[in-house]
């Protein structure tokens, strides 16, 4: 209700600022009986950790987590599932002198306008690293939905622009870049050098695949699958666009392009071609659903920006601090576990309509 | 939670089919003493209308509201305000033919795999007629945001690949594309009606500005303004996209070039530039909120199809009814609904915070 | 959130006012290809029809049933279920000389309290004509709960001081006051028709029973099954308390007298006792649910009573109209309803966390 | 939804075993810049902390409250407040030997027929530990009531038979039981004391009044201030019943005695008589709010019970560990806790309405 919760049924509620004691998460709802412990989730916060490379932060933390209770010798109980992950790298100091000057292309001045104060530790709770707790909470929904045989896959599609041409998903992991491409991934990495050596930052895309989704996911109405897609996608900080399928070329397409037919596949009722991404009315279809989102270029930049205070004073900033010169190496596990999360709690839900 | 509420505090329920006797809806959280009559929700109901030119479906419906409760003596009392638009004109028949064919496009395989049932009368649910009861839930949320300042409006910026290059909005009204570039109307009312003599249809973007909004809206983490506003246009059927500012094009911009920097414009601090489309960190800068979304060629053409039925045969259809050979211009006033709802509950949730 | 609405994924949301055109209800979660049509809900609404006899108020409506979306050809879609029922008997003129006046007992001061307004029509929204809703959804979760074995009774045990001895449920519908014991009914009547040509009126106790519930029904923690029934039950308009098992009795037992022994009932997990009501830790155990609620004597009586009104001026109130001397006969279905409401939603939820 | 989370703008949610590392809670809504600091929190732990007296459970735990998000430099600032209490005096041989064994009056049997699985240490999440969590929300949200003139205050008002006589509020933390009535007080601490030494235990009765409650809390039909409150009460482990006012005592009474006349009180419009106990229609009338919850002797005895197995074996079971002998003393400030959780609630749902 006041933002901090996603889902319906399985319920992430989570809490933690960038330079706190702590981030963390609860869910509410996850199932019974699944074998889960910290292993199956460090993995994936191991992915979006600070100081893989020079392509990210160089800020230092292991991001090591804790399962504080839902889990009962090895299994989960099916009860709150609670984790903690201690901040360790806090340094204030990197602050202080920003802490009345509003960052642009930053929450501060909205945060100061919305509460009436200014948490200035790097953004606090409006630091990318409130994404841990999704990535925690994501992991487990990715296991789950990995048992019925659902698999999701992020990966860089442009920096700049620079575009992937190809799509092989064995290299999505053997580049910083995270894409599927590794030619492109080069010239990628290229891109995002050449940005941190001017000071700079950039932009990107990002694409996800679900593969293995059945059909009759979502629902009528508010909660189609793609609205809630929507929803927990651009609830991610920096995104600026989010599109399903042929997206924004749609717009440029006629009803007898983009109609997906469909065809008798062997026994089984299938579309010639994916236009639709994956959903139907809102509905899955039980094709692949592919999405894309746009990264906007990171707003801490190396360079004198002009700005005011929250005294309202003219001023410059220079913003020091360990930044990512592009988002979307970082952002790619996150991407993938709002995805699960809505995925995870659209199959529970739809448990509840069928005997 | 299924599916047919939006909204947290001002809570939208709505239900109705196509060609069932009635659509309608249920608003809790109007607020008490707000002057209203039927008239208020009929113009925006009007403009949603079929039948309102060629590049509109010729469905007759009156579309008459009537208000069940909620409102005393021309006022609103606070509690739950239901309205009801009865449908009049069925015409089953031009269904009987396709119920057991799945349109290519349409939500009939989609529902069907859900729900193992078949709702044929023009989609059912999922017919755009559902929209009504979002338009009407809009009138009087738009209705709240106007005596505060806060302003709303939709228009087609492109059909095809016909794009405006204006902004005046006192022509949208005055064109049948409800575009806000007189001389870009016309051409593209000519690409819908070269669609509509194809037996085809068009594709289109749609923009929306929203003048007057307040700093301080919106929630941290996942309730962010752009999520919200996201989740509440995708819901919209035949959406592919969204996007919010600069946009896609933010993936190509560099970070010195995107950021929006504040300068004091007399006593008022504010952004250079509004690239960030008057959403930073999730919640609104006071500045205009500008978002577009990409709306697909209408699935209901009347050239013949090849598609399946629902015995596993393949078949070719002939969709006839009275269709919208491009959907921009009746999904204008469903835009600005959906993003008044939206902005009427932050308003309100902001109100829980505040003394 | 705001109220109207009740249930987490069988969600129902309400509206209309006693002398309003109509009172109506969303259901939100129907499963799919039930059978239904509007006698199925009929018999209910029967049940808690005014004008009954004597012992309930005499005005006349005949309560008929329209469902406006949700079945096609007979079974539920799965999509939003409304159904709507017309006002007929309206008599503003019944409550035009009270319209400034606070009723004792009744909701007049505190919604003017609330929302600074005042619906004088018959209580407008808080009156006890909107369980006519709750009824109509009610009895469609009484038709999925008994096609699952699960049976809900409740009936009067009490009407002032006069109590009932035996448990009879066949003879529930055969007296006027819904009790299980055919002498203690007698009694009861007399007692409220002695309250009656008093110009008064009485209080009484209803009990409840579910049969057939099966074991693991409920959530840890906030919504124990006792809680949520607690919510459902206490939302009825004229109740004081609630009790499950010995209730408050349990106060003067000790532990080894209360404590339900389990032992092997053949191959099954049974209590000796079912002192736990049926809930034992907010879940279900698999026993008879067993529950009461107190009611509160009606507030509106014809004696002439002090009171205030709105402009702050002491007065006296006759209050005209048509009331019932007691409310228990007609609360019975409200209970009914609200205990079915509470275990459809109980049993979708625990679907969500089963294979 | 799925039960680890109370409230609807202010949404506290919980997690924590008995037994395991930490259990916690997170508070989504505290309004910002509200002065907050640990002892604010430890106050109310201390009171509900095992271990005070003979007379209460002799596990030792400090409860040391840690606050890891939501309060910078000694404010909250508005996001989502994290508090967590390590378990320190864990002892899982206490419970070894129990494992496979349905303790009677205890959860273990229900969640194993609900989960599958049991957590035998000490009843995991159905332990009473889980309130823990509750008190440390309860302590911000009585802090915030505070701030506004609203008191809450709880006290035992029977233990057994022993019934308390007076009300003096002054005396409630000077006696083990938190009786009003010191005298009364003495004698139900033999009471207890006797069912210790019996190893037994015993039931109670607790009552709760909410002093400077406004006007116009609660909202209509299903979210009635009572019926939230019951469902807030409900869901304390241990309760049996709830009432408000008068209670089950209005079943006997008649609507002449029953009905609170108004009267100008000054320039203040009053109840003469409370029997409401501070709620008409479901929404606050401005005096004060009573209500009295059943609670059950505790569960846990020192004497051989039969039982049975997961196996589905018949057995005895000896519980040792440690007890409270009675609940009511630790309940009350768990009783302080929801109703505080349930008024900051409703009071910031209240602001939605008006301007």
């Amino acid at each position: 209700m006041s933002g901090n919760t996603f889902g319906q049924v399985f319920k992430v509620t989570t809490y933690g600022e960038s330079h706190g004691p702590a981030v963390g998460v609860i869910i509410d709802g996850v199932p019974p009986n699944l074998s889960l412990s910290e292993p199956d989730i460090q993995f994936d916060l191991d992915r979006r950790r600070p100081g893989q490379s020079k392509a990210t932060s160089q800020r230092q933390e292991s991001d090591e987590v804790e399962i504080l209770s839902g889990v009962f010798e090895g299994k989960t109980t099916g009860t709150a599932l609670a984790m903690i992950i201690r901040n360790k790298d806090q340094r204030l100091s990197d602050y202080s002198s920003i802490k009345d000057v509003f960052r642009p292309g930053h929450a501060d001045y909205t945060y100061f306008m919305k509460y009436g104060n200014r948490d200035y530790r790097g953004g606090g709770r409006a630091s990318g690293r409130e994404t841990l707790s999704r990535v925690a909470a994501g992991a487990i929904a990715k296991k789950i939905l990995r048992e019925k045989g659902i698999n999701i896959v992020a990966y860089t599609i442009a920096v700049g622009d620079v575009r992937a041409k190809t799509k092989d998903f064995t290299v999505i992991e053997r580049n910083l870049v995270r894409a599927a491409d590794m030619e492109a991934a080069k010239r990628m990495l290229e891109k995002i050098e050449e940005a941190r050596k001017n000071c700079d930052s950039v932009g990107g895309v990002i694409e996800a695949l679900v593969h293995g989704c059945p059909s009759g996911l979502g629902d009528p109405v508010f909660d189609k699958l793609n609205a809630r897609l929507s929803y927990a996608l651009m609830s991610i900080g920096g995104l600026r666009g989010i599109e399903f399928g042929t997206g924004f070329k749609a717009a440029e397409m006629l009803g007898s392009q983009h109609n997906d037919r469909f065809f008798m596949d062997g026994d089984k009722i299938r579309p010639r071609t994916n236009h639709a991404g994956g959903i139907l009315g809102g509905i899955s279809t039980g094709e692949d659903i592919i999405l894309r989102v746009a990264v906007k270029p990171t707003s801490s930049i190396a360079q004198s920006q002009q700005t005011v205070t929250s005294e309202k004073k003219s001023t410059t900033i220079d913003i020091k601090g360990r930044h990512d010169p592009c988002l979307c190496p970082r952002i790619v596990p996150v991407v993938e576990a709002m995805i699960a999360l809505t995925l995870v709690d659209a199959l529970m839900l739809q448990k509840t309509i069928t005997d």
